[in-house]
């Protein structure tokens, strides 16, 4: 912590500033300038509320220099984590794509879903049986019948299973089903949720919350892994800005950023980010050319008549399309994407 | 829901709007304008997604007409709701004020609040037994002792007690021990939990997202009472803008925008609004004065030494003295306070 | 300036740092600590960039110690400034109120909105000649005439005039008129009419831009004195956030902000910060408590026929009435109002 | 307009509402549903304020059916604007990429940075004579001389200039030197000078504003056009939010939204966007990706002492290799980019 005290701080207000932090247990290191004097304050206490020195008399401004997270820092882990699911590497070369319906609806939907998202190479079958919605009177998911609907759907087609948990006590049986648990933007301060993610044996799909910092992103993570689950990647699903015609604001420079402070994985989820159907194939160009390590995307056979999120959802046609641009693209910037199957 | 064709669209893309319309059970009555045509859908469906029409070709925009809530709103209950909070009136005349610490940290630290927060004239006293922290290596809260703690030390000074519920496995036991269920910003959607603690038989107090728009606000509230309790309040605890110096930026608009649309109580927490000690009366008198139905104060008998929040917190002297400034102020917008006790 | 370097990072890198940091003239103290080394840049460069530091190797985070403003400081002068426009003292005791329309219409309705001004107690008269507006087939202001009638018209009620500049164009004439000029949000970071504005010899009214820190905009406030002209007061008016049911979002906490921030006056302008004319009552309320030196409110004759800002203007009678209330939290907040006139 | 009456309206204010749209000479269509009745205003009154409507009483909600803008709508015109930059197209196949530093700090550094730009295939220099500063202590840009020297040594290398104007004073000047004049974020509604620039017979490159939404940025490309100058292109530059890691949040949905929207071409600066070298490549790569009709970069030859804007800015080997990806990448989304030149 650096405390930077005012210009005109007498002496005995510097000498208390000193004794408050010695008191903390700090050791204080003093550097007089001709203009005002700078406190070093050293000590491990990663969560320790520096508005305590804030607001001491003479104190204009206190930095906190460590970073409140350690094991989700590329400080702590130069090199990048792949995560292992099941025999897939999220993280590595591969570009990994993970696409499926919003909501699963029925046997037939999702498995005409995992029929398509394999056919083109994609690698992991999305679709949530237990949906977070805004309104009381909105479809609230399949449950546990969707669970085995996804996996067996899945499992026919050689794909992993993402999907969401909404409450703690669905983590249980979700891990049962899929390969890969979801927690969505709502969640990702979900204290005592995270908690009891780190004792799950499954990798961990964080999506960014609303109006949540990258640093408030890491340091959930950092509750997952503190308490036992080294396997966590990031999700950029947009953010809210006063921009409204848009459903968020895709923030692409979030890739960069993670790959920057963190050694986990990143993935972009366009669906979520732009929230309208023709803007979500330039986003998922966009996406695998600032160097995400895969996207998350949503399709259905008939998307007007989805039961959640269809205005958002490609075609399975787009898809199609749109997974050739990608291979392209990931080319270029050294990520590879599997060849589609001879017949889609 | 209206929905407005482009100027240019041709008559097939308005039949087959209106079609479409009539296929998701909506009547239509169609206005033929000199420059566009505007399609009137008729029908209760309050969780339709306006964006099914929105991505049909020829239309311009499309706006939902009824708002996504119901039993929440002034339109369905005209005269304010007055919650009965075991003898005390939430959304009368009187002006109600929470006060306490952030943390239950000891039976001393939580009895000689109850006794200040008394003796001003406040009528409830908050203290949080569970704590959300965004560090996983922070303070955690007391759990169920602090629970018994702050119930017996309210029930010496005649106060009622308001405490955070954090997860839906804590809504039992906290239920037992509090008068009020205290819902933080983080969990505002957390629709697993707002379902169950519309089975609970004790007020709710929920506050605003950090990142929530009115409506959605007000959709949590419509959650709970759609799932069977009726007494919500709402609390403004500052909203999440660019501005950093403040820890959030409080939003007192809050309070006329919710008593337009809402007919439930709204109190203002001015101490995370600003999150600095000295900036936290002005914001209070500020709150009464924009019409509140109270006010939510952190306290504690030494905020430099509190376990958490002490740098947002006022000491016991500076409470009194603001509170003498609140009684003034209601009076003026046509509320009452309680006189202080004698003995302070 | 102090730079925190990685926890890792090498003598070498440490040495580089210095080394550059000693290249622009900066003296560097070394602290090495446990973990890690923290450098304190002594040295005045107000405008230093500081990321030239952020991208050297090895460097974790870099902040400036310094406010990169002086004059508009409350460390360069500690008691408030007290602006003497003609007579009238912003800044002191006395509650300053401006009202009066949006636009300067006519020669009539100017002349009413005076003689409703005088008669309440309040002190200087609004009203725009030029108008900013968004579209460029809306209403632009009367020019010079509009000039002319709301100076006529204040003289003959004892009132000032305060009237807004929209380009360096007009400050000549604008400042022949008026006694006070206003700057627009939009034009809060103009720097180069901030500029010309050191060179007048008129206070100048610095409205808040939409998206400005507290930083920028006593920045802009230091441009002008930097430039030659001390008399400037400011003017919060309102955010934008993500909300959009009011106009903007009211940011009371700029009052306890910018008085611990900078010596200079602030006023609270609740008409544009809401935005909806039955919402600008209580925020003019809550802005007299929370300390702020003085209120704009935009009244006119007959608001639904403005020509401009009709919906958020007040009625007369509701102007009289809440100057009423007004005059009451005033004294609250220790506060004086003059007495309205007889007849008013 | 589309005006919402309450859902238990009675019939008298149906009709109070109805004639007061008369009033304000707007023909009205009544749809009266089971629920709550709906009026269609008729008229072409682009700039009516809605909240006029929105105020009366038994109105619920208000909407404008018509964009207020016309001549920078889609609808209006279907086919792309392809602006002709004295031989070179902005908006057609070709990418169009405009690199040099931010400010012109002498002849030899604007001649290094045109050879690299030439030799990399770009086709525009870039460089600041007038410089919008935040502190009035920084550096404010060479002024006449600077633009003699853009535009030398762009000719030498036969590409086009680009350069900001700062204010209505300096636009002739400019407009002599430069090829394209840039208008800077804090300047896009400066409505006065937005004004003068339709009068202009050079294309005009127009900044997002730090909070603009997508409708205020096409209404100020649709001022300069109504003024008499149709040659405006978009520029995505990076808006404010809550994240302060990056100098702004690139929006890249900016990209298919506008040309959803309008017809005018729309470039995407990074630099600006992300404010931090190491993250400009991986956002150009997106820019082109996402469909932008060109990229704004900042180079220079030694960017640790640039006068401005070093750590943003890109090393000359940098930007070369990035235009070897960026050429790529527009390959496949179906744009071209001149070959470089053998020499560079």
């Amino acid at each position: 912590m650096v405390v930077i005290m005012n210009a005109d701080a007498p002496e005995r207000q510097v000498e208390e500033v000193i004794g408050k932090l010695n008191g903390y247990g700090f050791d204080v290191h003093r550097s007089t300038g001709v203009r005002q004097t700078v406190l070093g304050a050293i000590g491990v206490k990663p969560d320790f509320d520096i508005r305590h020195i804030k607001v001491l008399e003479g104190v204009s401004d206190v930095y906190r220099v460590t970073t409140p997270y350690k094991f989700a820092s590329r400080t702590w882990k130069k090199e990048n984590t792949v995560i292992d699911v099941d025999g897939l590497s999220v993280g590595g070369d591969e570009l990994i794509i993970m696409a499926g319906p919003c909501s699963i609806e029925s046997e037939e939907q999702i498995e005409v879903s995992a029929a398509v998202v394999a056919a083109t190479g994609a690698q992991v079958l999305r679709g949530g049986a237990y949906k977070p919605r805004s309104s009381p009177y909105a479809f609230q998911g399949l449950g546990v019948p969707g669970l085995k609907m996804i996996r067996e759907a899945a499992d026919r087609h050689g794909l992993k299973v993402i999907t969401e948990v909404m409450e703690i006590n669905q983590i249980e049986i979700v891990a049962t089903y899929a390969d890969i648990l979801q927690i969505g933007a709502r969640n990702m301060q979900n204290f005592s949720m995270l908690r009891e993610l780190g004792k799950v044996d499954k990798p961990i799909f964080l999506k960014r919350g609303l109006s949540s910092t990258f640093e408030e992103w890491i340091m959930s993570a950092e509750y997952i892994i503190a308490n036992g689950n080294p396997n966590v990647m990031f999700c950029e699903r947009g953010i809210r800005t006063f921009e409204t015609y848009t459903r968020n604001t895709l923030d692409l420079s979030a890739v960069p950023v993670i790959k920057q402070k963190s050694h986990l994985p990143i993935i972009v989820d366009p669906s979520h980010g732009v929230g309208i159907r023709d803007k979500v194939a330039p986003l998922a160009r966009a996406g695998v050319a600032v160097g995400a390590d895969g996207l998350m995307i949503e399709i259905h056979p008939d998307p007007p008549t989805a039961k959640s999120d269809g205005p958002q959802s490609l075609y399975f046609n787009q898809f199609r399309e749109m997974m050739q641009e990608l291979r392209m693209i990931a080319q270029i910037v050294g990520r590879t994407l599997p060849e589609p199957a001879l017949v889609a």
